[in-house]
């Protein structure tokens, strides 16, 4: 089972959205209601996948992320073309923990954590704001750097655009275990059945060959690798 | 450089489209334009994710998926809700390879590989076509298990709906190496500068615990333990 997080803070017992969207047709013994889960999961996930609306049709972006307890903040520079400011947006984050072995093909599954957040995306203009937002995105994908490298200048701040997505309407599905037809007619095939799971880890830094030998990486990066990327 | 392929085949040598949608207007040096860099990125990744649009707005659905040279196929109950027949949906294929860890927060950036297909989707009725959709499907996730469990009965085939989209439109974006801050004024603070990269590996396969205690897994699961998922 993986870690979907068990939460004490009030907001996080507090029960996800329940909008015509939100609500787990399919599969519902996958869907996940509190929002404890979805905090588990935006704090294991890496990356996100953005769906906006274009002009040019719907376009699915891979993007970086970063949230608080209201809000998940993306790149807006990604979303440059033609986002339509009145119509909502679509963020899913992904973990994919393993494949479901099962004793017939119509059986597999994928043992995954996954989130949905749905909201209007809300562009930053108040510098501060803007500053904040970054942080939380930089210090999701690598903690400690936002202190270490050198922040936004002005210029910067100001080329950079942001978008927060609130937390207000998201669902959770997760799927863990093993498959589930041991007690099906296959289980006379004599099949092997299981999982095999998925293990992702950070590397030993490797250093940008433009920097003096010798060189090393400060703790918290170095104190990365090995590490299991999805916590 | 991550192996992005070379490809011999005529199909693959082939230019992708350059329709507005697909030609790269942000950071162009990462836009990659052959074929077999579609390709090597659909074997490469593992799950995609397919932006939908419904009448309840847009969904990104997590999803696994197959292809052949002409078309990607993805599981239609994942978009069983109110999928606009007239509308294109976009599959983003996704695989992140590292961190790229500049001199300033500015310059941080994600080393990955990408891939985006515009298409309408097409609901496969004809079974022999909708078989070999969910044989390439299955095949792309585990190898050997169409031929090693309980290949689908008519009836799971007609209970399966099954899209095909065709891979005519489409876009490949590849991130690799180094920050690209050494020559910068920020080289001067000093700091160390390089990359985290991401390795994911399967493990060792784990038993159904229903199985008869020894039975081992065949090889074609055995042999995967270990082995890089991304490769």
């Amino acid at each position: 089972m993986p870690d979907t997080g068990s939460g004490s803070a009030l907001h996080t017992a507090s029960p996800l959205s329940a909008t015509p969207r939100t609500t787990h047709r399919r599969l519902r013994e996958q869907g996940r209601s509190s929002r404890a889960e979805l905090f588990a999961v935006l704090r294991a996930g890496l990356i996100g996948h953005l769906g906006v609306p274009t002009d040019q049709g719907l376009m699915v972006i891979p993007t970086v992320y970063g949230f608080d307890d209201q809000q998940a903040y993306v790149h807006g520079s990604v979303a440059s073309r033609s986002l339509a400011a009145d119509a909502d947006v679509c963020l899913t984050v992904t973990i994919v923990d393993g494949l479901v072995l099962a004793r017939s093909v119509f059986e597999h599954a994928v043992n995954y954590r996954s989130a949905m957040i749905y909201a209007p995306p809300r562009i930053l203009d108040d510098p501060a704001e803007k500053l904040a937002g970054l942080r939380l995105l930089s210090e999701h994908l690598a903690p400690g750097q936002w202190d270490y490298t050198r922040q936004p200048s002005r210029k910067e701040l100001a080329a950079t655009r942001l978008l927060a997505l609130s937390l207000a309407e998201a669902s959770v599905k997760v799927r863990s275990g093993p498959p589930t037809d041991a007690d099906s007619p296959d289980a006379a095939l004599g099949l092997w059945a299981g999982e095999l799971p998925l293990d992702s880890r950070w590397l030993q830094p490797v250093p940008d060959p433009d920097l003096p030998a010798g060189q090393v990486a400060p703790l918290h990066i170095q104190s990365r690798g090995g590490m299991q990327v999805h916590r």
